[in-house]
């Protein structure tokens, strides 16, 4: 089985060191527009051969794991490339524009719309780690629109890599995944940035700040390369949780400023069944 | 040497674990307003006697550790009881209050004002752990007002758990921490806020958050009752720091509508080295 991974970084890095554990006998094809990535990605064994878009009909899976924005101009590419029996995946944070832009696709039936819910804030081959699928939930839309044995196909190594799965329309992802993910991302963002403006002697912050601080700005050491794109595609969803995530801020402030603790204790009181909601979620790390 | 824990919680009782290992001779003396606590902190050895007020004057070292509310009201009358030689430490987050109202007491400098950088978002005497404070920052406040020698007592127990120590003024102190502290709380807080208001159908959640969103959130477990009294002697301090993060993510909004794509690029470019401000922290567990 000749397995091609387009963008070898982390998610496609991950993706193929596991996968190539699962399957011996399959042969992992490298794409990148990075050589050297490619070379590393080599010399870490993450890849076999490293190949270009010429060696696409050799494909029999292809994992497409790029930055959004790149995914809808090269996806189509890809697709007019592969063979009959290659089903295409891709690893993409949104998925409305992309199922948009395939809809007419003559080979739409080859293409399977995925985003695996996992991750780290760390980037490129070298960040790629054994077992970052495993127990993590892939979320397909328009499974109906891929053909049948081609979804087997990629269930059967998504399945082979321990990953969950789970259908929903491409619309809905986009919405739910801006509270869960993209909110998460800007909160984490902007908490950094306003806590180095602030303090302009990072000393004191690396003095004072516990595991606490830390923890809800790891996200901020995330790619602005990959999340730019996400934030623009996914703009509308995206600026709704914003506008709800600072009304909730700034109601939070107005109990403050009216000295209304008891407000405070039940808005915090109320937010801890976070616990039992969070208790489901794998141990292992995952954005 | 008697050592005297006033609240045997997460931080008391992860206190006295390490204490007891390192100083075998010692013996612990455990006060709490809640007896249940007081019966399982001795059933889980973190406590050798249950003791009241009355026995305080037995005591060489006290480690209070309860809500801040409830510091600045039973610290007087701790000190009170205690013999000369005898030091008092608290480990609450905030300092300027309890200072100010200690200023005068007659035993002031039998009290040494600290605030380890320690915790998890659990509490209660199960939650207590070993080597909470290995590598922690220890913040002491007015250390000129500590008797000298009883400085050394404290500095000796500290440094047998990891500490490394810090020296702050109060009001700088409450300062800092209102960015590298409470600001994460209250922003895990509201994220988790936005998140459930929205996400209706739990399962939703559980299935499509990843780690990402678990570590924002991780926070919004953290205990009402401990940090509403925080919130409130601090508030000055947090609704500045709130203010400047509802700023921050009111711009990136705008950047947004605006479809200023670079501007955004930049700004989480510009965040992104809390990477190299961050990878001095230790990598163990604390607020």
């Amino acid at each position: 089985m000749n397995v091609f991974v387009v963008g070898v970084g982390l998610i496609g890095g991950s993706f193929v060191k596991d996968l190539k554990a699962k399957m011996p006998k399959a042969t992992v094809y490298g794409i990148d527009a990075n050589a050297k990535h490619l070379e590393e990605a080599l010399s870490l064994g993450l890849i076999d051969v490293i190949a270009t878009y010429d060696e696409l009909p050799l494909a029999d899976f292809v994992m497409v794991s790029i930055p959004v924005d790149v995914i809808v101009q090269e996806l189509p590419k890809i697709l007019d490339r592969v063979h009959e029996g290659c089903v295409v995946c891709d690893a993409g944070s949104t998925k409305e524009l992309l199922c948009k832009v395939l809809e007419s696709h003559p080979k739409r039936r080859n293409f399977l719309a995925c985003h695996p819910i996992a991750g780290t804030e760390f980037s490129g081959p070298s960040s790629a780690i054994n077992g970052l699928y495993d127990g993590k939930t892939n979320i397909i839309c328009e499974v109906e629109k891929t053909a049948f044995t081609l979804q087997e196909k990629a269930l059967e190594i998504f399945k082979l890599l321990g990953m969950r799965i789970r259908y929903m329309n491409p619309k809905a992802h986009d919405k739910h995944i801006a509270y869960v993910s993209h909110l998460s991302h800007i909160s984490s963002f902007m908490l950094g940035k306003t806590v180095i403006e602030k303090e302009r002697n990072e000393r004191d912050i690396f003095d004072m700040a516990g595991s606490g601080f830390e923890s809800t700005v790891r996200l901020a050491k995330s790619s602005p390369a990959m999340w730019t794109p996400i934030f623009r595609q996914n703009k509308e969803n995206v600026i709704e949780t914003l506008a709800e995530y600072i009304q909730n801020l700034t109601e939070f402030k107005e109990l403050l400023l009216k000295d209304d603790y008891e407000g405070i204790y039940n808005e915090m009181n109320n937010t801890n069944k976070i616990k039992t909601i969070l208790k489901g979620l794998p141990a292992k790390k995952g954005n």
